[in-house]
């Protein structure tokens, strides 16, 4: 199926995207804004985006893509995050990768390269690709993406030996299901009171539906707004689920809720 | 008293020390761990960090920082960010800012610069520097700082009409005050078991202790794992909320509890 995700090729989005579709069937975007509306807009069957890693926490653009546009989460994939030094010699003054990799990697950088200058830019596979064509530069990514001049000066340089990213893979709102173990909702009370964020959790906990995750992120009305994304692990096709919903929306009613799916989880080595 | 924030000159954390500080106190440092560290070390008296912006939510890396070294918050900061676009003259091709700064202004940016390059910088006074240094770049800032040749090519150009960011004044440990009308605590639960999160927030809705805002972040150990940034409406003097931390101390009797401080928060024009 044409699914869309973070390019250009050799990103870690790129090797989620291998759970779902044929290397010919994805297409690269420069943004994760960008995946989104390609499949809001019906431009792309599938598209996989980054939600949380176990170091560095919520991906909070695609958060808030998730809550201003109607896509549905049809599988959750799951990938390990090996980061090695790929340059053409250990003679580099510069470190280029992703924000969220440079950040991953802080610890390593300044203990070694305390000097480097640090460079952020658009994506990991872009900054590999700028060490390979410039000496004085450094990329961060997986191993498997030291081709042509560029050496793995180093493996494994993220800051915890425990690295993973979670992936959304996104349909058309038609292809949401009700099938799947974990389900995910954004909550816009619209309204702000004591208590508030107790009493949309009770819902589920009073069913023994068990939250995995609450992230909140500012409405961007005013500061102390927020709406809620909520991970459960329970299928929307539960009644336990169902019910739960149905009084989170009752206390939402000035707000809204959005049912972003259920779905089952893969893992991807 | 001595001061560290992030620089340089001109930022809106600049514009946050001066609640607490005169300019010639005002030291500047390079990343918000700098000014964390620097307060923790005793190398200075009082550090300035962006803590939550109503458009893009939480600064993870101070949350992260503040879990990981023993400061105190002293005080809460409030500031209104008013974006401009600053630039020679229009003919720029390149918007250099920090990636904060760039996000809350992706509207105004796709959509009247659409072919612009994106450039990552440490601050935003870095990009206003860049701009006074080299026609081809723009940057984002506080109007105040078109100074020389720059000129204020647009105003107001955050993604909202109301944004504003909040900091937190930092002080060594012994500093720690139980008075203010806001608390903040980290929890660490050591533990993950349905309707945890729950458990954790009841004991101060029992005793009528506003949570005002509740973050998680990758503990770091493995996916799923957290740790909780919890703020409420109550001073740690108050009964209750000495209460209520009793119980979530129990709680997180496999992990840890950190008061962070109580503080009250002052508004900056």
């Amino acid at each position: 199926m044409h699914t869309v995700t973070l390019g250009p090729s050799g990103t870690y989005s790129h090797r989620a995207a291998g759970a779902v579709a044929t290397d010919d069937e994805i297409e690269f975007r420069e943004s994760i804004r960008d995946i989104v509306d390609a499949v809001a807009d019906g431009d792309a069957a599938r598209g996989v985006v980054p939600i949380e890693n176990s170091i560095e926490g919520s991906v909070t653009e695609t958060l808030d893509a998730l809550a201003e546009r109607d896509v549905a989460v049809v599988r959750e994939v799951i990938t390990p995050i090996k980061h090695g030094l790929l340059a053409q010699s250990e003679e580099f003054d510069t470190v280029a990768s992703h924000p969220q990799a440079l950040a991953q990697c802080r610890e390593y950088l300044d203990e070694h390269y305390p000097d480097a200058s640090i460079e952020a830019v658009a994506s990991t596979a872009r900054g590999v690709e700028l060490a390979g064509e410039d000496p004085s530069v450094a990329g961060i990514g997986h191993p498997d993406n030291a081709t042509g001049d560029l050496k793995v000066i180093a493996a494994d340089i993220q800051d915890r030996r425990s690295n993973a990213t979670r992936f959304f893979v996104l349909a058309p709102p038609a292809a949401r299901s009700d099938a799947g173990g974990k389900s995910s909702f954004v909550v816009y009370p619209g309204a702000n009171y004591p208590g508030l964020l107790l009493e949309l959790l009770e819902p589920f906990a009073d069913r023994g539906v068990n939250l995995t995750r609450v992230e909140s992120r500012p409405s961007g009305e005013h500061l102390g707004d927020y709406l809620f994304h909520l991970d459960v692990d329970g299928g929307l096709f539960e009644e336990r689920t169902q019910a739960a919903l149905a009084e989170v929306e009752e206390i939402a009613e000035n707000g809204w809720v959005r049912k972003l799916g259920s779905y089952d989880v893969e893992h991807v080595v």
